[in-house]
């Protein structure tokens, strides 16, 4: 019998979007969730920074015999994922390549806005992904700072929402972008309010759906997928890093369902050497 | 001759508008920053986690030979202010009791407004100590969690910024506050904004001041001011926890000058017994 659980991480409750989606495309599978909320957000950090607590996160996943790390996180995915990939001895899937393919595919005009927080855009990681999948592709990004407190408020919907991200898409819009990429976890609850924004012509790439499409391939492709018979109803463990009240009352909107069961956990410190590039 | 220095620290760029009172009533003095820019924000995390970082910090500023401590951001004084107090033999100054102090001396009608993070305004601290200072008096909270990355973005003075004060100051203003608090240390940049939405008659306390006279007269009370004839003009170095780019780029607002010079730090780990309470 293959080994079961599916590790999952974000610096906060952003993840549980792309947790969500795979649930939803994997019911069967076991998952494990870890927010790590006493150092939430990513978004402003450097990239190194953000690489150790990566590397700690995955750590404190594999000590609990997970067949795959999906790093749920823009950020994290952004400047990790690669030094991830090497440190661990099991498949690690990020949410930007995914958002990055059904970009490519979609865009007609091929000229693509991302939109994320300040460590994503900077790191320039869709530009990367994106411009390797497809020849002559121009992506326009913009950072949005404001997009994961609104969303945590629960004014995703307010008037406020709708004017920052008149303000932030602008520049994007400007640039006759056919397709946008939603780069950052959080922005999946600001959808109504960026589709009032958007001419009705571009379309909106949303990297949790795609990122549990992924997640699906792969575990078939390395014959992990759970396959049992019966099918079951795979079981969900939330850790984090903080004590878990705001995750639980925040972290609902973004499940889509209650949050029970949370466990504060303390991440392994991680060897210096780790942090080195291969 | 008496030690020089005054540490001051903060999660991140916010605690620079009282480093910046600081210097402005007290120029001769030497001073040592710290920004824990590795685990900002402070706001939305838990109690226990907060004060474990404050312990961190001050242990931190204890190693450069420091006279005082100032805790330059509200969450950290809210939470952490008596048990850094036990530990430390030096006197150690936080941001709610100068706020509170000023905000009683002025409110005529004994209904004061306070503003600040999740974490201020739930640890209830400007209430205890504000009806600590005078009895009968009324104190209406709101955290304003749009507030932090408004002014680290810039947009103070935009209208997004308006809409957000007009929606959380509301509630207060129909408490018919006479005085309003502003129970953090980003909020000084915002204090236009805020005007434009307050009624005349209602008064502002921005507690950067208020600190900055506190400290210069415990150090007087103390007999550790600097009183070097002829007078000189005090040093100010500045530590951050994570890699000093946006603290340089985002924090020159806050300090009013150009942040020069910034060296990044590893915080000391700190003995779990000095988290419990005496």
């Amino acid at each position: 019998m293959p080994q079961r659980t599916i590790g999952v991480f974000d610096s906060g409750v952003g993840g549980l979007t792309v947790l969500q989606a795979i649930r939803k495309h994997l019911p069967d599978e076991d998952l494990v969730y870890l927010g790590d909320t006493a150092r939430v957000p990513y978004g402003t950090k450097s990239p190194e920074t953000v690489l150790r607590y990566a590397l700690q996160a995955a750590e404190f996943l594999c000590a609990h015999q997970v067949k795959m790390i999906v790093v749920a996180c823009n950020t994290a995915s952004s400047v990790a994922l690669q030094i991830l990939t090497h440190h661990f001895n099991i498949p690690v899937v990020g949410v930007i390549v995914p958002g990055a393919q059904e970009a490519v595919r979609i865009s007609t005009s091929g000229r693509i806005g991302v939109i994320g927080t300040e460590g994503t855009v900077n790191s320039g990681a869709y530009q990367r992904e994106i411009s390797t999948l497809r020849d002559g592709v121009q992506v326009f990004t913009a950072a949005c700072p404001l997009f994961v407190p609104l969303a945590e408020e629960g004014w995703a919907n307010h008037e406020i929402a709708r004017l920052a991200a008149h303000e932030y898409l602008l520049p994007l819009l400007r640039n006759n972008i056919d397709t946008l990429v939603l780069g950052c976890t959080h922005y999946p609850l600001l959808k109504d309010t960026l589709r009032q924004v958007l001419p009705a012509q571009v379309n909106m790439v949303d990297s949790a759906t795609q990122t549990a499409i992924t997640v699906r391939s792969l575990l078939r492709h390395h014959h992990t997928l759970c396959q049992e018979k019966p099918k079951r109803v795979g079981s969900c463990r939330f850790y984090v890093t903080d004590v878990p009240t705001r995750f639980v009352r925040v972290g609902s909107a973004f499940l889509g369902e209650e949050l029970k069961e949370v466990e504060r956990v303390t991440l392994p410190a991680i060897s210096p050497d780790m942090m080195r590039f291969p």
